[in-house]
């Protein structure tokens, strides 16, 4: 009924949109299916899929697998499924204490994997940059010679990030970081598209994709600081400005312990991964607190542990439940589920990686041009 | 380029579609809009908008208003609006002291306001709800009087609501409290669509649509208890299962007074009505604090202020920025604003009976059945 005219849609665009609709069929396929199963999913026509398939073959996106051993009468089809040889994305991450890299491949499998301890904290943001650039580069060569192209990096950081910059990481003493920028001036990295987001909505992101965790959670990052990202139906919650989830620097005790934000009294002063280490008693209770507070703000269903809290979490467990019994104010009519993180102390570079590989998997048009 | 069949659209459902467009299109316009504006604006035909109009002036949902006398060349056209004769809205509230009702016409005009102060603690939820329901069944009567329809009511109650039901409100000493059962059960209001919501639910609404404030923010509502409503990007934030919001019960103080909810150190203690009324030093920090911990945890940039804080909003004002300053994260980055509510202590009241309007603007089509 409506008059509303609608722009003719270009040719190039409706062959971007089909190849991504043909490449995410097969990724989210539980076997691989043949060219014909993937003409019924997508409403396409059989010609049409073939002729896709045929460029993301060409592409190093997808590959054919032989039929199985013919069984009765018909011939069966060959499979279609995400290649493990094409693109892959390199996951990268500075925290405090650790540079962490890891190279992920289109099927999802990590190939490479580097972690570096060491206090992260003396050294200018540009040395800690450049320590983390000689680990992705390492890791980058190890993928090439691996048959693997590294189609990008995304870098988790414990802090707010807009705009491609770090604006404030409290804990590294940053402010106004041009991470990726720093990263690309590695000369084992130019040219390789970088992004900089934060390590808890990383690692959120990573519980929900990579892990196939639940679709509305709360995940806790506790590292020397504390972040978290919200996810919400399936969706990470960012903010207005995209500065959500500093639950680190949610006060426990107003008077309390100074905290290098500048406030004092911070749950990353009481529940960070030094008072975890010192086995300090109030660790459990102090957490506790804070995640009631959260659930009795946001009705959050679920809470996921991750980050240093993962290998403590039976330790924690039974203090912070007790503090949600005692606090949230639903806790009669419905419990909170307690979790650790599926991906560990991993989840934030396996979801930076994870990143990059779905930008190839939501626009493989562009990695065509880019590749060919 | 895809094959999914689409239902056909029903002729009923169309129809019902374009009364509800053409209705919003003339509620939603600056100045009167003519026949042919509306046509315009909804893009459909103007022998379809006219037979449309007819039927919602029939059905006593719009006026035409004569022509402005002619100035120059043509004939000026009539215009359309919403009537301030026809369908109105009932909003009421129970709080811990006082009930509310109030009368709200299809324009948004308040025709009818009551309110009554007395401590609901004491009497049994039934008692209390009966005499909400005397007051109910005065403005209903006063309205028709004055020549109105009501159309249905909604309750505000600070509690836990779901499924129509009041799981708990912890200031009343209410549990499963079948509210708009017990409403209907008053003679003046039997046959009356009744609805429950959260109070600063629905102040928050009212904060939104009718005093048309920011599309992101953090309504609270100080009273006896004190409640919030997340707003963000025009949709009301509810949570997993629409208890989102209990910022009263926020820890300020964990070994602090004990609450009415069970747990202790709870921000309702602190910064609840009580306390402003007495005059307690902390009540503005403890508000600041519990407000700094949204801000860190959800990126909001607007923080208001209603119930019985927006009459202390001054007083209150200095001691919760400084707050904010000294404890979110990215105060140096962006000021949260914090202002008084637009509407005052009625927001809730004003935001019930603007959700019964919205019902019929956005169904015209059900309106005119049962009222034909």
């Amino acid at each position: 009924m409506s008059s509303s005219t609608t722009a003719p849609v270009r040719q190039s665009s409706v062959r971007a949109h089909n190849l991504a609709l043909v490449l995410n069929t097969v990724a989210n396929s539980a076997d691989p299916p043949s060219r014909a199963a993937v003409a019924g999913a997508t409403g396409l026509t059989r010609a049409t899929v073939s002729a896709l398939v045929d460029d993301l073959i060409a592409g190093g996106l997808l590959v054919e697998r032989d039929p199985p051993p013919r069984t009765g009468a018909g011939r069966p089809a060959a499979g279609l499924a995400l290649t493990a040889a094409g693109p892959a994305g390199l996951g990268l991450e500075i925290n405090v204490d650790y540079l962490a890299a890891c190279v992920v491949d289109l099927t999802g499998a990590v190939r490479q994997r580097f972690i570096e301890h060491a206090d992260q904290r003396p050294a200018p943001a540009a040395d800690a940059l450049a320590a983390l650039g000689v680990l992705a580069a390492r890791a980058r060569l190890a993928a090439e010679a691996d048959g693997l192209v590294v189609a990008g990096a995304a870098v988790a950081v414990p802090g707010l990030v807009s705009a491609g910059l770090v604006r404030v990481a409290p804990n590294l003493g940053w402010q106004d970081v041009d991470a990726p920028g720093l990263l690309r001036a590695v000369p084992e990295l130019a040219g390789l598209p970088v992004t900089v987001d934060n390590e808890a909505n990383l690692a959120a992101l990573g519980e929900l994709r990579v892990a196939g965790g639940e679709q509305t959670f709360l995940y806790v990052s506790g590292e020397i600081g504390i972040g978290a990202g919200l996810v919400i139906d399936g969706e990470l919650y960012r903010g207005a400005r995209g500065w959500s989830g500093e639950i680190g620097h949610l006060t426990v005790d107003p008077d309390g312990k100074p905290c290098r934000c500048g406030a004092s009294g911070c749950l990353e002063q009481y529940a960070g991964q030094e008072a975890l280490a010192a086995d300090e008693p109030g660790a459990a209770a102090a957490l506790g607190i804070a995640l009631s507070t959260v659930v009795n703000l946001l009705d959050v269903p679920v809470i996921v542990l991750g980050g240093a809290y993962a290998p403590y979490f039976e330790r924690l467990r039974d203090g912070i439940e007790a503090e949600l019994r005692r606090r949230v104010l639903t806790a009669g009519l419905a419990p909170v589920t307690l979790r650790a993180a599926r991906l560990g102390a991993d989840a934030a570079v396996r979801g930076a990686a994870d990143a990059v590989i779905r930008g190839v998997r939501d626009d493989p048009a562009g990695w065509l041009r880019r590749a060919g």
